[in-house]
């Protein structure tokens, strides 16, 4: 009886408590990612990054345990809202290469005033250790299966072949995706140059895998 | 007179002091290079560098500003080579996707005992001043134009519509190319299974490229 007691009344205190964490937290995120998408990774501080939350560098390790962590809760949180903004992207009731396309779209111009941010990501993929790589290809997953979920539906209507290698073709409008970043970090081209460029780059991979009319 | 004596005989010193520069400098991007090779960029200290070489930092630092500097020379030996090998893989008389596909597949053999060096090129590219990003370009022109000259030429062959986008297919193909060294790094592929993946991906992204037989 007295545990069921305490128990009752330890429970909300707890709540408070995991409620307070869960806040520090998101702070501490929110403030590492505008630090992230304004200079990168390497000129991001742990301390300058306290400073954007208003805490103390202690109380952000007490939420992580180093930079690389931060990062990676940061590259999760934001791949995961990419993956929704390029899954609604895709107009209905369009062919596959506008539906393509709107969706990719509509990703570049969610991120591109987070393009250091992006940088940051894709370098870092080339370099890190083997699990944070797997994490990062969990935190992608979606996003590649919103691209392969059109090519599916597409297939489904017949407008892509059925012998057409989907994962192939995924992979290889993701790299270019991804490929074209560069453009907006050093060509200055914006979200809609960057668009257009995609769309002739779906009309290259997609050329072999559309079924004759 | 005097003057013509004292130039004539300053040639052959200065020559000597120059000649003894250039193996100085030499030995500096070889200990680099294979520094970089094993560690990637980060963990390669100008230190280590000057202990292979068999110098003093005092002395690696007289030839190179900075690792930056130095990290930025052996790119552009490493990808002038690299250009080398690719143009030289390209089997003669061969249809245009047995040409790419020799010369990339000869790029993967020459270059993956130097992985974490591809590795470090591919992540500093995303990261650089933009100064720094146009010489790394400067230096891998002669790749692309190596891709470029095949499809030209099958262009010329009428294996390849002449109204095809050269530069968009050259674009894709480095891209995936690049791309594919994550599976050397991550998963463990080695130069066979990069290139028969490299073939399909070459098989995409000709295939609306292709003139109708």
């Amino acid at each position: 009886m007295t545990d069921t007691v305490l128990s009752t009344e330890a429970a909300p205190r707890l709540n408070r408590r995991q409620a307070a964490k869960v806040r520090t937290r998101q702070k501490v995120l929110d403030a590492a990612r505008s630090l992230f998408a304004e200079r990168g990774y390497e000129p991001a501080t742990i301390r300058d990054i306290a400073k954007g939350a208003g805490m103390s560098t202690g109380a952000v390790f007490a939420n992580f345990q180093d930079k690389a962590e931060l990062f990676e809760a940061v590259l999760t949180e934001d791949m995961t809202r990419l993956a929704e903004v390029v899954e609604a992207g895709a107009p209905q009731g369009e062919p596959v290469r506008q539906r393509l396309l709107g969706a990719l779209s509509a990703g570049y111009h969610s991120s591109l005033d987070q393009l250091p941010l992006f940088q940051a990501i894709v370098a870092r993929s080339w370099f890190q250790p083997l699990a944070a790589e797997m994490r990062a290809r969990a935190a992608t997953k979606n996003l590649l299966l919103a691209i392969g979920g059109i090519l599916q539906e597409a297939v489904a209507k017949g407008e892509v072949n059925k012998d057409a290698d989907i994962r192939l073709l995924v992979e290889l409008i993701w790299d270019a995706y991804l490929s074209n970043y560069r453009r907006a970090a050093y060509d200055e081209w914006d979200a809609q140059a960057l668009s257009d460029h995609m769309g002739k780059q779906i009309d290259v991979i997609l050329a072999g895998a559309l079924s004759a009319k």
